[in-house]
This record gives structure tokens, sequence and C-alpha cells, in this order.
């Protein structure tokens, strides 16, 4: 497998792990599928509610079911009080995802059923993080900045409620809806690294809060969810619009990249951006300062064009990179970008949780287990002999 | 892939995901070897700290270095105020494995070298957490038994201490012996379950407390480290000799599984049985209570009886079959057992999560990212259309 004996860390790019009905990232037509409906036809038409039953329950709901769905969620937002109190113990300087990455296990000791592996239990463990994952990053944030945390507010919708445990204040509704619709096309994205990982924990038998903690994790890194911080930051540091050219050169030069530029699986642009760009621009506009709007694309254009003309690459913009522009519109602090992320994609690793453990014909899913080959020559082709300590050298 | 369009779910077995210079697992000769060297070498030769260095560095300590490495260790052992009232803050009955968890993702809230990756801040990291998860299993305990936690003796060696803070008192020499030997026989597996979690999210270029929580989520599942506990409930369960022939029947007339039977990698046994099973019987002698080792090692006899007659298979017992009663011998609840095996087992995660982000002839490792088949066929061949929420059924 590996004629260099070095590390090969091909990532099993392109390597099929398993079938989902979940949904479907068709590379070539920049198309991504959820159950059946292409998000370019959900985004704006249908709430996050709608898309996280069609999620977990195949189907969009009727009236009634949505009723009953969203009910169920908003009263499950609220915050058990012994982990605000856990929350309070955090320096005001934790990063974000750790503490959510760690609120989430918490939320385990509150729920008497988590133990169990049914398909009930993990809907169920499924619905509460779905509902008290945005409360999370509302609370901690209102924590570290020395504010009392706000309540969730039953009478708004998922979306609205949680910019308005973020600020205090219910957001207008242009900002409500779109901020929906962030949270509708970030749901789910196939076998991502974080979704393979909360498949890979509940494939153990592990429950439902263990595998979301675990794909946190995941989310967490630079090359997964903490890219579109690092958009944000990017943004920031380049400032004006003169600056561009630079930049981009100064990467290109090093063989670096750029940050939200490119993807592991679009290679004809990632579908989400034709709603996150626009949304920008409208936001920008609205805001008087659409300077972080125009940033966003003239970097794209000037990228675009530099790796067409010194690497021969065709390179376009994935979900994180205008999504940095967006929310920083929303007000939102860009170390809760990686957060907010999180708070759209619980809906899908809910559902892949539920897939790998109980779907299929199998009567018990297969631990993901895979082989290595071991490239290790301590003392040549045999074993090595142990030398007591006194002998070592 | 998938003819039957149902979910495969082979969970990767025997698929090489990467090479690894750390640890073999020969199957077919039932060994195991860390960085050369064969475990059946290393049991009862070598500590904890010194398989633990071994992971980390390559190679066995000289007395100096092994000094300077196990001092550090202990040095590291103390846990910050604030996570023990965090700790305080968690219900009595939550599973320790789930604070396990959210305790490992909090300590990076305490490290204020978490943010950066480079090789320094993982391994420093990672010490940090060889040296605190045995403190955080152990004042958990105690917290949960309304006792206060005893604080760590840097006089004691690694496992002596872990026990002294369990108990509140120091253990005798032989205890304190065969519990480090349990460390350095679980301190690595190669990619097995847990440990291809903490690489998968280490290749996001996330942090080692990161990694390490998904990875004790990993761990915490019954089908990977949860099989200890379960081998003990079990073992509670039949509580006498005459009791064995009918149990081993009635799960083979159900087509079930035995707790700590087989294996998914050693087809022919597992090297590890035979430092344990002989440790069961003499802690049973010395305690006058041979009753676990006796139940085990008759299960052991029937279920492979049972087996090779009525399936022509051949069965062996593996490292989660003799654990359960050799760490119940030691005075260690059944629900610490997979705690226990983390407390092993971050030796190992450390040195994976080093290789995965810093190893090898690549500038960057590639997160893994796998491909899945869609399946889904909600609307036939063609894409879902979207019905407006007032004209669905």
């Amino acid at each position: 497998m590996d004629e260099s004996k070095g590390i090969m860390n091909t990532g099993l790019r392109d390597v099929v792990v398993a079938s989902t009905r979940i949904s479907d990232v068709v590379s070539e037509k920049s198309k991504l599928i959820y159950r059946g409906y292409n998000i370019a036809e959900l985004a704006g038409k249908a709430t996050f509610e709608e898309v996280a039953h069609l999620l977990l329950h195949e189907r969009l709901p009727a009236k009634a079911e949505l009723d009953a769905f969203a009910g169920g969620l908003a009263a499950l937002r609220g915050l058990p009080e012994p982990l605000l109190a856990a929350l309070s113990t955090r320096p005001a300087d934790s990063m974000p995802m750790d503490i959510l990455q760690a609120a989430v296990a918490m939320l385990a000791n509150h729920d008497p059923g988590a133990a169990k592996i049914t398909r009930e239990a993990t809907l169920a463990g499924g619905m509460s993080l779905i509902a008290k994952i945005p409360t999370v990053v509302a609370a901690w944030h209102r924590i570290r900045s020395g504010l009392p945390p706000v309540p969730p507010d039953p009478a708004l919708g998922h979306a609205a409620n949680f910019l308005h445990m973020l600020a205090g204040e219910a957001p207008d509704p242009e900002t409500a809806a779109f901020f929906d619709t962030c949270l509708v096309i970030h749901a789910e994205h196939s076998f991502n690294a974080s979704t393979f990982t909360a498949r890979q924990v509940a494939s153990t038998r592990a429950h439902v809060y263990a595998s979301v903690s675990a794909a946190l994790g995941s989310l967490s890194g630079e090359l997964h969810g903490g890219a579109n911080t690092r958009v944000m930051r990017m943004l920031q540091e380049i400032a004006t619009p003169d600056r561009i050219a630079p930049y981009v050169d100064r990467v290109l030069d090093s063989g670096g990249l750029i940050m939200g530029l490119g993807h592991a699986v679009y290679k004809n642009g990632d579908p989400r951006v034709l709603v996150l760009a626009p949304m920008s621009r409208r936001l920008g506009e609205r805001a008087n300062d659409t300077r972080w709007y125009d940033l966003t694309a003239l970097l794209e254009a000037t990228a675009k064009e530099a790796f067409k003309k010194r690497k021969n690459l065709d390179i376009y913009p994935n979900v994180d990179f205008y999504s940095a522009s967006v929310y920083h519109y929303m007000n939102i602090p860009a170390d809760l970008f990686t957060p907010v992320f999180a708070i759209a994609r619980i809906a899908g690793w809910t559902a892949h949780v539920l897939e790998e453990q109980f779907a299929g014909a199998a009567p018990k899913p297969a631990l993901y287990r895979p082989a290595s080959e071991y490239t290790g020559e301590y003392c040549g082709p045999s074993e090595c002999s142990f030398v007591p300590m006194e002998k070592r050298e």
C-alpha cells in the first residue's frame, strides 16, 4: 500500500465506506440533495424545523406534524441548571467549540434514557441536542461576556430564537429568515469528517451524546468547521481591497491555501455559495456597509484568476467563504461561526447516528475498525529484544 | 457496492486506511507489537511510564530519561480547581465515561497552548492528559460517593497513584505491579475504533483534547471499551458455576454473543489474555476468593466447547474477558473498568494524534473524508419537487 514506508494519509478520499439514504453530494453537477430534495429548492422555502423533520423522518412535514415537531423542539430548548453552573466554572477565554464539545457530553448526564441504545432513545436525545445546542452556544457567549444567559423564547422559531438568545433582542424578520436559510443549507453534507466521526462513534453502540460530542471535536479542526472563523480572520487581516492581490500572490508563492477556496468533494463549485453570496451582498447593502461582501467577492475573483493563470487550476469558493461575512453582518462573533455550523449540522448528525445504529438489514451494525500497515523498523526485520533499564543507553 | 440498496456497514474491516510506525497487531500469530517490542516481553518488565515513553518517543528510556519523563507526568497530575468545581455540578448517577469525555474537553480550557497545532503543543497536551485522566476518574468516583478527592501522591508511580486516589490508601506492591502491567498491555492497539476516531479528529487539525475526547466517546460503546464492564455484569448475573452451561446454551439458541469472547482482529487468541488470566487467578488466590476467576475460566471452557460443537467455531477470550475479574479483585467498581481502559490507552491515542498530524513526508495530513453511496429513492429516479406546506398530505 505504501512503497515509501512513509505515512499515507490518503484520508479515505473517494473510498465508499457505506451507503446512506440521507443525502447525496453530486460533485460534478454541484448539487446537494437531502432525502431527495435539492437544497436549491429548499433554501428560502423551508424552515430549519421542516428540514430537520425531513432529515430525521424522511419527509417534509404536513402542517400538524410540523407544529408538533417544532413545538417539541421549542419545549426542549432550556438547559438544566447544573449545566449552566458547570459553564460558569469555565475560563472566559475558553474556545467555544471546546465548551460545546464538553457541554454535549454533559447533557448525557441529564438524560435518564441516555444509556439505552434504542431508536426511540436516540431520537429523543437527538431532538434534545437539536433544541439545546443553540442555547448552549448563546448561554456560553453571555456567560463569558459577564452577562446573564437569555432564556429561550418559545414564541420564536428556531433560527430567530438563537439570535435573540445571543443578542438579547429578537432579530428583524429578514435577518431571521436569512439565518434560517443558513441553517437549512448547513444542516447536512453526507460523510464529511464530523459526520463520519459521529457514525464511527455510534457504530460502537455509544449513545448519541457521545457521538455528537465527538463530531464536534472533528468540526473544530481548521480544515473542517474551523474554516469559517479563519475566513473572517483572513478578511480582517486583509482589511482593504488594495491588499488583496499581494495577499493572493504571497499565498501562491508559499504554496499555501486560501481559506474557504476549494472543496474536497465539489470540483465545479459549491451550490451553497449561490445562496450565501447574494445574502452577504444584501446584508451589506442593508447595513450600508458592503465592505465585507466586497472584500469577499474581490478576493474570490482575484484568487480565481491567479490560480488559473499561475497553476492552471479552476478554484471555487466553498460554503465557508461567504458564510463568514454573512454571520459577521448578523453580529455573530467570529469565534462562534463554527458553533453556528454545529447548530445546523446537529440535524444531519442525528439522522446519521440513527441510520448507523438502526437502519439496514443487518441485525446490528459492524464497528468501524479499519486495518493499518505497520511500517516500523526499529530492530531490523525481527522484533526488538527487551533490554533492562540499567543496560539502556 | 451494495446491490440490495440497504446499508452496508462493513465497518472498513480489513481495509488498510494508513500506515503506522506505532504498533502492529499480528493476527495469525496472536502478537501485539509496540514500536518493535512484543508486549509479551514488556508485560511485567516495563512500567507504564516506560511504555508511554516508548510509544511517544519511539524508544525505551534510559534511567535519566525515564526519571525526567515520569517526574514530568507526576508533576502534571493535579486538576485545576475550576475543573473540580465543574465535576461537582454533575449528577451523582452520571455515567463515568460521559464525565471523562466532558472533562477532557474542558481540560483544553485550562491549557493556554491548546489552540496551537504544533508537535510541541500536542505532546504537551498529551502528557497532561496521560497525567490527568487517572486523576479525573478517581476524583469523579470520590465526588459521586460524597467523598473529597484524594490528591495525587508524587512519591507513587503512575499505576499505584491511581489506586491510591481511588481508594484513599496506597495499594500493596503486588497489586500495584499487576495494575501497572494491565496499563502496559492496554496502552495501544493499532487502528481500533477509538484510536481511529482520535486520528480522524486530529486529521481536521483539531487539538489533542478534542481528538481524545472524541476517542473516549468511541471507547464508551459497548462493542468497544464498554465490553469489560459488561463482562463483569454478565459474571454477576451468572453468579454460580451451575448456571454457566444454561447461560451459554441460551445465548447460542438466540444467536447472541458472549461478551468478551471473540475479537475483530485476533482470530487465534488475544495475547493479552495470557497475561491477564494468571493475574486473575493469583489475585483470587491471594484474596481467598477465586469465585470470579473460576467463573471466568469455566465460562471460557464451556463456551469454547459449545461454539465448537454447535457452530464448529473456534472462539477465544479477548482482553476484556479476564480484565473484568482482575479489576474487580483490585476493588475497582465495574462502571470504572472502561475509564481504566482509557487511563492506559491515552498513551497510544497521543502517539497516534502526533503521527497523524506531524509524521510523514506530506506537508499536511489529508482530512479523513470518505465517500458514501446514496441509496435514497424518495421520488423515483428524479429529484423530489418541493411541495409548499399547505399542499402536503
